[in-house]
């Protein structure tokens, strides 16, 4: 006979394995399938930002997460979810490897990623001073001159970070102008200390130990320019892991994020989403978790309702 | 000439001091306004649910906050807020001590209280088998009995949450039905092991060096009763710590929680709420955090929108 699971996480980040917690002490039969432990947050340099962790690294969290985990004997499942299904009233979960899986409840905790520029330098200057989270490393740019790559809302909130705490910033837009929202545009103009290049398309980064600038092709004169930074924000959008979720559901938003309700709920019932893969706009460490919590005694609360 | 700061954060457990570290980070020029440092997460005992951290104490926790506060050279102002006004653009907060202070915007983060049944033995045995959080604390007692306090879904909620994890459970309600969802009462009555005591007023606790059980009134019978317990859940209620925000704002729920959106944004502009004291259902560390992170990030997206 089958086995029909309570819930099942796909994922093994902050959200995650926070749902899992929550899920293990309340006594539920649940599996985590996961590609890896820690996600992106294991990519992540310095974290000063997880409340009581003053100064740790997104891999040394990962591994208290980790530990935290196989504290309460909890064993993912490596494997990678390629398709759901609802059949009546249970999920099917389908992998990579040929498995499936049933399940009352689901957990997507998987996570997004941040789109790549591709171009020399920025794999091999990642974490020094080529980021992707200005919430998460700005400040350790304080005082310093930085560029951000980017003509949305991401890279005009991160302009305005930067014109707070650092000597001088850069808007490098492929644009000749932002897709933002108007008000940030208007506040990102009127920051004496931000500078606007528009149609300018970066070519590569540069440095030696850390970065120490960049090269773009100037769209308008078609020549190359070179700035001198000292780190680099790269905002050009987030792929959210959300391709086995079928699209005729609904539940995901134009950028493929999982729109969810405060309570961590999609609109179809027993499904529940958590952390970066969720439309929520704070892609944070401590909202992970928080959101994870939120899914898992969601989960709890459904299945009680749902007997 | 007054100050008028960026934000006034009203209390200083998880969710005002992870509020407090992302403003410090955003450069904001802020106060932390509470009565104390850590709240009711510095009364709590074991703390194995907040991730990272797989086994610790709410004192322990409380403490490691208030460091990570303090490795931002943030300094709390030790007072108690009897007061807020808003006054055109501008919220005046008012203190025990008369002080006043303006400010653009407003993250409550003040917690709630659970209501005391005010007995004999209560306040001894807290943390030694008495407790007010059954998510928190109910794994401790896996394969023991247990009694729960109170007649609604909070009752209910730990009656189905001790039918998983302990061998035992009884609910001790004073009234002769329950006030809760009729699911939950469904699901709690099918439970072979929850027997249901009803019409009962708790009367004491008693024990050694930890909880050995209670005496009840049978109001039935008019008989004083004992039961043999190991562990004893208070649902009674919460009192969330709102008393100083004016009815006329209609942002309190009945129970008088702040009603927030999953941004933590209350229907009053610039004023936020995150942690135990919004309607949010789960009173968790990791909740409030991810909340006061949100709460924190709000408070920069609206004043940039809003200069």
């Amino acid at each position: 006979m089958t086995t029909i699971y309570d819930s099942i996480i796909i994922g093994a980040s902050a959200a995650g394995i926070s749902a899992a917690i929550y899920l293990k002490r309340q006594g539920l039969n649940f599996l985590i399938i996961t590609k890896d432990i820690g996600g992106e947050m294991a990519l992540s340099g310095i974290v000063e930002n997880y409340p009581g962790f003053p100064k740790t690294t997104g891999l040394e969290l990962a591994q208290k997460f980790e530990e935290h985990l196989k504290s309460y004997g909890i064993e993912p499942i490596f494997d990678e979810v390629i398709q759901l299904k609802k059949e009546d009233k249970f999920f099917e979960v389908i992998t990579k490897s040929e498995n499936k899986y049933n399940s009352k409840t689901i957990v997507v905790a998987t996570g997004s990623t941040p789109k790549k520029l591709n171009i020399p330098g920025e794999i091999n200057f990642f974490h020094k001073g080529v980021s992707y989270c200005s919430v998460c490393d700005m400040p350790l740019f304080k005082g310093k001159t930085v560029a951000i790559i980017g003509g949305g809302n991401s890279a005009l909130e991160a302009g305005i970070m930067a014109s707070n705490i650092c000597k001088k910033g850069y808007i490098i837009n492929k644009n000749p102008s932002f897709k933002g929202d108007k008000i940030l545009i208007e506040e990102v103009l009127k920051k004496p200390n931000i500078e606007i290049i528009y149609n300018a398309l970066t070519q590569e980064i540069f440095g030696d130990s850390v970065v120490k600038g960049l090269r773009y092709l100037d769209k308008t004169t078609n020549e190359i320019k070179e700035l001198n930074v000292d780190g680099i924000f790269i905002h050009i959008g987030l792929k959210p892991n959300t391709e086995f979720i079928p699209n005729e559901w609904e539940i995901k938003n134009e950028f493929g994020e999982i729109i969810v309700n405060k309570f961590c709920e999609t609109n179809l019932p027993g499904l529940f989403a958590a952390g970066d893969v969720t439309d929520f706009p704070h892609k944070q460490i401590g909202v992970a978790v928080g959101q994870g919590i939120s899914a898992g005694l969601g989960v709890v609360n459904y299945l009680n309702k749902n007997k």
